[in-house]
């Protein structure tokens, strides 16, 4: 962030008086942009026992395997993103259930919420950001083609929960993210 | 947003290729610049069956009560965002428990949430941003004197999960956004 985008004069990154931390502020109009998280919400769509994933068509991790999911968006709720994000990349209709997971990925300044969904019906197809969209069962599941770690992880505790009999909310984040091939998550 | 923050042209609004929504899109970088909704967090810090709660020194509802929350700010988790925003605003170190609330407020376009939490002790102060922070038993919450609905619905909600004797999540949004005095909540 350079210039205002109030006025387009540039910026200077200080700390606005009665804040404690460095912000880009404009000299000319005394705008202060700030700079939050962005939200990520998805969905984990099942049909008779099995999960839809979707094999992304765009980057980054182009021609992984990933849960339907994306930025929420202005003017819609968390819910509705679930399922516009669910709508868009899967071709599916879903029925959405409690939140599943809440993961922060601070090196990616995102927070990832995902909720469990239930399928109306066996239709789906890959939407424009989407290669393939298919069915796994729990032994189907392409574990090393994964794109993401929230995903690996919110399909892990999924299967556990089914196992268990309960599922609960899981919060936790991915530290260790100065160095991301090492990242664990902290649940 | 008039003019693109990384090279000051001014921006047009559009439709980009393979999105369906408008976005502000730079002629001349070819920058999109995306808006989402923030992240708004809380807690609800207790001590002794009593809550903590703020009175706003700032606007928007200066001198309304409020549970101690802000944005979350980039490098750091919800948790970690909670904790921080109940150092600021009431001066009170907390143990944060699990999320309790999270509620979609469109008209704002935030996303609230908050955990419960314990005081590690009776301490607390007013921040800059408050004028007075006070612990409250239940029969003395200022209902009339709250700053905002979520913080009303919240509390309301963690009274009835502590009479039920047990907590759980609870995810909904303010809908009814166009007429706000009026809106409700779909818990
Ligand atoms: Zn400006
Ligand atoms: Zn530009």
């Amino acid at each position: 962030m350079k210039y205002c985008s109030t006025c387009s004069t540039p910026l200077e990154l200080r700390i606005p008086e009665g804040d404690n931390r460095p912000r880009s502020c404009c000299p000319g109009c005394g705008v202060i942009h700030y700079v939050n998280p962005k939200i990520v919400v998805g969905s984990i769509p099942t049909f008779e026992g099995k999960v839809l994933l979707c094999k992304r068509a765009i980057e980054p991790r182009y021609g992984f395997w990933t849960l339907p999911a994306g930025f929420m968006e202005l003017n819609e709720t968390t819910h509705e993103g679930a399922q516009r994000e669910t709508w868009e990349e899967a071709g599916a209709k879903i029925k959405l259930g409690p939140l599943f997971t809440m993961f922060d990925v601070i090196r990616a300044e995102q927070v990832h919420i995902y909720f469990r969904a239930e399928m109306s019906s066996a239709e789906f197809c890959a939407g424009e950001e989407s290669l393939d969209v298919k069915l796994f069962s729990e032994e189907e599941i392409p574990w090393d083609e994964l794109a993401f770690k929230t995903v690996s992880k919110t399909l892990s505790l999924f299967f556990a929960d089914r196992k268990a009999g309960q599922y609960t909310l899981h919060t936790g984040d991915v530290y260790d993210h100065t160095d991301w091939a090492a990242s664990q998550f902290k649940v």
